[in-house]
């Protein structure tokens, strides 16, 4: 898994993005973040069942596709405010 | 905008879900949180360039349309290893 230091890279959080595919059901949580002054890339940090965070390409199919996974899955409707 | 309470609930992130759309410019990240045991929602926090976080209602299709811009929002394509 690829490292993300604050320390080495103070703009951008991402110095290497994992080409694994991450199952599913190991992750926990997907953050975004846009592109912007700190940083020209969209960044992607998956934060995984073990603790784990690590860095997506958002240019991959397969990190779009989780995406949507993520934003489909909604198994028990439930009406919001 | 919502409180986001974790004294309050302990399960779900979110109590409520802020209606207004967020311009995108003011948004520093958004984070997805899958449903899964601790909550049987699909949660979605944006967190703003005032620092505010608040939930966004992962069914609203300009919430789908701002992950969208996100991730297409590349305007320096650069080769990650």
């Amino acid at each position: 898994m690829p490292p993300i230091s604050r320390d080495y890279n103070t703009h951008c959080r991402c110095v290497q993005v994992e080409s694994r595919i991450i199952p599913p059901d190991s992750l926990r949580s997907i953050k975004l973040f846009p592109e912007g002054p700190h940083c020209p890339n969209i960044e992607v940090i998956a934060g995984l069942a073990s603790g784990e965070k690590v860095c997506l390409n958002p240019r991959s199919s397969w990190v779009k596709k989780l995406i949507q996974f993520v934003l489909a899955k909604q198994r028990h409707p439930k009406t919001q405010a």
